[in-house]
């Protein structure tokens, strides 16, 4: 009766819902390179060169022409052509496999959806390889980030799924008594059933990482899904969808459950599709007005949305001055800033920063910090593997319009300059610009600038600092807040605080973790409860709303 | 620790979650009128009749003035003068009660929802007469359905709420092995917190089951609710406010966590409220078009709604032709259709309708219904228990409409007729209209005929029968889908179609069960899947939508 394939991974799936439960540390996918085989890395490296200067081959309806759009930060050639489907074709497609898809059931379905999760483990290093010539991620950040991290929150969004799902039975007997006669008596079945068809709309920066929840969440509760990557990170998700059709056909179901949609930056076709009727999910991360875009028009859909934000971080006393720095210089450095998540404003108080070892002022924290980023990257082969290379020449340009704000309106800490990569000449590498600002400047700091920018503003009080952080997360939008305080009565004001603007709190990171890491299982990414997103990866809601329940009753003729 | 309420009804509360999960036949309230004493209906007249000609108490800010507006269906005076509160200050008092009902937690929320609904229990005979003079129901339903069929939705809604929330732990140690070094060891915290102010937009016509699971979802998840009544059936409301105040008070929170907002139909302020920024989430029940202004409008907030829509019956064949008729008869007549999922449609082929004792014609059917109808209603005294009175003077106006439209372009296989109330002479009591029509005049039969109206309509074949309520299903909404078919082939189809159309299927109901019956704990009311609805009473979407996780993390330095 049961579907082999959730038989097998069964025990995998029962664990994963348990560790959501508990939100300790888990994870079932090994993020040391070394497990995945002695040449692996190298393996990987051929299995991805060997997509360059040739055609993505994907069995999908409707194939109208050829998109080839994308350019590595790194510099390298890929030139890889992928077949361009008429979106109604797709969406066809994708109705015409639904029925067999919803009948299959949630056990089925998430049976599935794991051997998917296990196919992609074997294809790991080949997409690390394409999330970093794509993204501009270090090829490490890129392997754990795209490969194991990214599965988790695959696994984390089935498991999700599934649990909220089995709470739906699929029969009951309904027996009321009727006092002397007979019970009334009726069977029911209960099927849950999708939403409809689902666009995935891809991130250019983390395409795997911010798409597998979306992508498992909507399959795994029966809806088709269809993959519209950014033009510039393709390859990740083109493997990805490879992969999938591939395992769906073997398990007997129709491969246009997922699909590959590709466009150029000459003619987008995101805004389209997002308007047909059939599509009724829309996940997406970007931009607010191209956020806003969506929810305004895409009525028929449900959109999920993780917008881009102000992270502010404040700093009031720190047990461990130094180790603090490197927090956060670290922190500012990871991937040059170029994820929603990093902290972009740093607000300290003229009261300075309490230490151990005596009172900084504001002005010697931003100096520090500045010490800090330079020293953490002073050797360029190590600065490449922490900085990765800048994904949009738009970067580029904002850093340097920020650069002359900066100068006009406040003091540069650390100036950012482009540097050589020593493997690939062409990268697009560039250190974090620090600003000093005033406090005035709220159109300078509490403006989303993504990239590596940030800006140290020095506030009359802790509690401006405090307040200012409120407000910024408030009306931008923030997806972490970052407070650096060993007072109890202050981290109490910045849990209230944070409580307001409905952003998760990160207390006194001065170890190895970074608070733009954000790990499946046990930390939710965004909440829905401020600007910065309307979903949270993953909580219930970012299942439960991708499926209805459907009851079929009839009546039963009591034996008397 | 634990909240003394909570323990107090802890019991209830697993066995509710428990039922939710099986989905048989559970309810903790008694729908047998003796079992809440002797004089229980006469005492809850009493208690009903003091509200006359005086004031309602309660002690809300803002008062500006006070509102009379409802008229009784049956004709009784009521004369209640209810606080006409500033709608902003209302707000303004919800927000303020909030961080101590947040910080308060599921437990205990849950808990006192549960004692609220322990209170509103020893309320029931009063808002039973509340329910029957405000809205035209009968005592009989006006006390089941307004009183513990009511009071089982909300339990079932703070059920699944809470189960929803404990899928979040309070805290969590999350510990991530660093090979040979220490540790990385974080503490980590997890708030429910609400989504901000909810709205509650009463019903007409069953205002406390149709509006406990959204009061008691919204209030179980930390939302601050006001409750705003439909001006004709403001005292259901107001007594259950007036319960939740004053519980709320004696368990030690601020009582403006749950307030009445009323207004007359002369200066309605639904939409006004609905606009402003701090509501979050609206719960209603209209006609689409007023529905959808919501949806339009009040973009800031999550709505969720039951729009109007057109319910249909198909008839095939029988295994019990009277026991069908009689259960047919009974639907189209209780509280006069004026129920959302009553079926308004019914379609038969040309092939007839077969039945153990030879096919009848769709024309036989028709007159068939007709005298089963009347058969029904013979009896005055009898009739107004099952059709209570007509709430709305409209629903009197679309009968005179159709059966002009009827009588121009079909047969009236039954006329309404009012009819006199043995007890309240001055009642809106009619019998229902039934019109046969042809197929062609979809114009009539497949637009929305609120009350006491139903058409009957032949189709060629059986097949033609199913496509048309699929489409009516898919195109205008519809809450239910009853097919009467002794067929293996025939049912499954309908299956079919029911899911295409994403709606709930009944099948060969027969006996005491009539489809605009949905108990809670095992039906679904809506499911979301069809522009009948937006929400599903009660799914996991209904409660998880209604609520963030926000979180607390915070750097450990680990023993080494």
């Amino acid at each position: 009766m049961s579907h082999p394939l959730f038989e097998k991974h069964r025990a995998l799936l029962e664990r994963a819902v348990e560790a959501i439960r508990g939100r300790g540390y888990w994870s079932p996918y090994s993020e040391n390179p070394k497990s995945y085989g002695e040449n692996a890395i190298e393996e990987g490296r051929a299995a991805f060169s060997a997509y360059f200067d040739a055609q993505f081959y994907l069995d999908q309806p409707g194939v109208a022409g050829r998109v080839m759009s994308e350019s590595s930060p790194f510099g390298l050639t890929l030139d890889i052509a992928y077949p361009q489907c008429n979106p109604d074709a797709l969406i066809a497609a994708a109705k015409g496999a639904m029925p067999a898809w919803i009948k299959a059931g949630p056990d089925a379905r998430a049976g599935v959806c794991l051997e998917i999760l296990a196919r992609l483990g074997a294809h790991t290093m080949e997409i690390a390889h394409a999330v970093m010539h794509t993204t501009g991620q270090s090829f490490m950040m890129a392997f754990q980030s795209g490969g194991p991290h990214a599965q988790d929150r695959g696994l984390e969004a089935v498991a999700l799924a599934w649990r909220e799902m089995k709470e739906v039975p699929e029969t009951a007997l309904w027996e009321k008594p009727q006092g002397k006669n007979a019970p009334l008596v009726l069977e029911k079945s209960f099927t849950v059933v999708p939403r409809g068809v689902a666009l995935l709309l891809g991130s250019a920066t983390s395409p795997t990482w911010n798409g597998y929840p979306a992508l498992f969440a909507s399959l795994a509760t029966g809806n088709p899904v269809i993959v519209k990557p950014h033009p510039s990170a393709i390859l990740p998700l083109a493997i990805t969808v490879a992969v999938v059709r591939q395992t769906l056909k073997e398990a007997g179901f129709d491969a246009n459950l997922v699909s590959l949609l590709v466009d150029d930056s000459g003619t987008p076709v995101a805004k389209e599709v997002a308007q047909k009727p059939d599509v009724r999910l829309i996940d997406l991360a970007g931009r607010a007005d191209y956020v806003e875009w969506f929810d305004d028009n895409a009525r028929q859909a449900r959109v999920f949305a993780e917008r881009a934000g102000v992270n502010c971080v404040v700093i009031e006393s720190t047990a461990d001055y130094k180790a603090m720095l490197r927090n956060l210089a670290v922190t500012l450095s990871l991937y040059s800033a170029q994820t929603s998540s990093t902290p972009q404003t740093l607000l300290v108080s003229s009261e300075g920063v309490k230490t151990p070892a005596g009172t900084h002022s504001a002005e010697q924290f931003g100096r520090d910090l500045s010490v800090a980023i330079s020293a953490l990257l002073e050797d360029n082969a190590r600065a490449v593997e922490v900085l990765g290379a800048i994904q949009s020449t738009d970067t580029v340009t904002r850093i340097d319009a920020v650069r002359e704000q900066g100068a006009e309106r406040g003091v540069i800490l650390r100036d950012s300059s482009p540097i050589p990569h020593p493997q690939w000449p062409q990268a697009r590498v560039h250190t974090p610009l620090l600003v000093q600002i005033d406090v005035a400047d709220r159109q300078i700091y509490a403006e989303e600038c993504f990239g590596p920018i940030s800006f140290v503003v020095e506030t009359a009080t802790v509690s401006e600092a405090l307040a200012v952080a409120e407000r910024i997360a408030r009306e931008k939008g923030a997806l972490t807040f970052t407070v650096h305080s060993t007072n109890p009565v202050i981290q109490q004001l910045a849990e209230e605080a944070a409580m307001r603007a409905g952003v998760a709190l990160s207390l006194n990171l001065t170890g190895g973790l970074f608070v733009s890491q954000s790990a499946a299982f046990s930390d939710y990414q965004g909440t829905g409860a401020n600007p910065a997103s309307s979903a949270s990866l993953v909580d219930s809601d970012f299942a439960a709303a991708r499926f209805f329940v459907l009851q079929t009753r009839r009546h039963v003729v009591a034996a008397q």
